[in-house]
């Protein structure tokens, strides 16, 4: 692995290959190259070789890439291959969504709990075998059942009260949607979700239309 | 202006600056420097002078930025003195989330009208004055309604269909929560918000606990 600093980009990218490789792989592709990935998914093909060269030597000459080895690479650097465990905090419609949102892996991510702190919500019926509990009970089930990521859909007066609360008890990465800036304690890692920087982001544009934007 | 391309990361910085100087603002600070300016909110302050750099000379020597100044600036900037009008297609809890998401500024984005091709959700109140309509009126309101942004809650088999639809009504700007690439036709620009790769990037600090990411 290279010592120079590798980018939160150059990990979402990855998950984004990843994407783009189980496809291929769906498709019956054996091999591919950084070029037809990149034109076959709208990529840059001199930044794919770029971010997989972080993780070692890939590509074979004459070949490209192994779709299926490549894609098994991946899902270890993203420690995909490992369970991961999490609960959501807040039961309205944002942790409701999430609760059931498909896009997620479902071998690599179990949301087991979803949490509010309002009896009008403990007790309602997410999913089948999900319900909303107290977030009395938060602190221990994290505990006893090895949560390792809390997604955070609480109003953003809670968030910081909520954030502390799951970070004590052992969970290391939170995936934040309040609109405020939360600072992860040594060891934890927070990501915040900032809905209207996106929306920003498409004014910008609408403000500018004639203006391209980079996407690095 | 330089001529270097802006990327999509500056723009989501401007957004976060303008997210800081609210904050001094309300809190009655007329000037800020750079350095301040990072230190406060964690930020990198040869960042910002580049950020800005793009748009202007913004900063005063020996006093840095005046607040009230850089915050008009980077409204303009982001074109949020313009009021956008947006609808969000899909009307799952998603849909109802972002209809009644608190981050979204209310005076740049508003939100009039929710959709939904399930007769069962339409007409259902979302909120005080938002009632699910029929996306057989979705065409005819964008024109009628001068709607610039679509924001899409779809699930992914639709979202194409749909996509298309709201481009071709007059939609420049759409904002995409459906797990699938969208590619925008000429002058219209798409914006997914892929929620599996933020909890990917998590997953990939749980595996990877030692190493430091750069955030740039």
């Amino acid at each position: 692995m290279k010592t120079e600093k590798i980018s939160e980009l150059t990990i979402n990218r990855l998950s984004v290959y990843l994407r783009c490789l189980n496809e291929l792989a769906d498709a019956g592709e054996q091999t591919v190259s950084s070029k037809t990935l990149a034109g076959r998914f709208n990529l840059n093909s001199a930044q794919i070789r770029k971010d997989l060269a972080y993780f070692g030597e890939f590509g074979v000459r004459g070949v490209g890439y192994y779709v299926e080895d490549l894609r098994v690479q991946l899902i270890k650097i993203l420690g995909l291959v490992t369970e991961h465990r999490a609960v959501v905090v807040g039961a309205g419609n944002m942790g409701y969504a999430l609760a059931n949102y498909s896009g997620f892996k479902p071998r690599s991510f179990l949301i087991i709990g979803i949490f509010d702190s309002d009896p009008a919500k403990i007790g309602r019926v997410v999913r089948d075998g999900l319900r909303v509990m107290s977030v009395e009970y938060l602190k221990d089930f994290i505990r006893e059942e090895g949560i390792d990521i809390a997604i955070l859909t609480v109003p953003a007066s809670a968030a910081e009260e909520v954030f502390a609360l799951v970070t004590s008890a052992g969970v290391r990465a939170v995936l934040n949607f309040a609109p405020i800036q939360l600072h992860a304690p040594e060891g934890a890692k927070v990501r915040t979700v900032d809905l209207s920087i996106s929306l920003e982001s498409l004014s910008y544009f609408l403000a500018n239309p004639s203006v391209e934007l980079a996407t690095e």
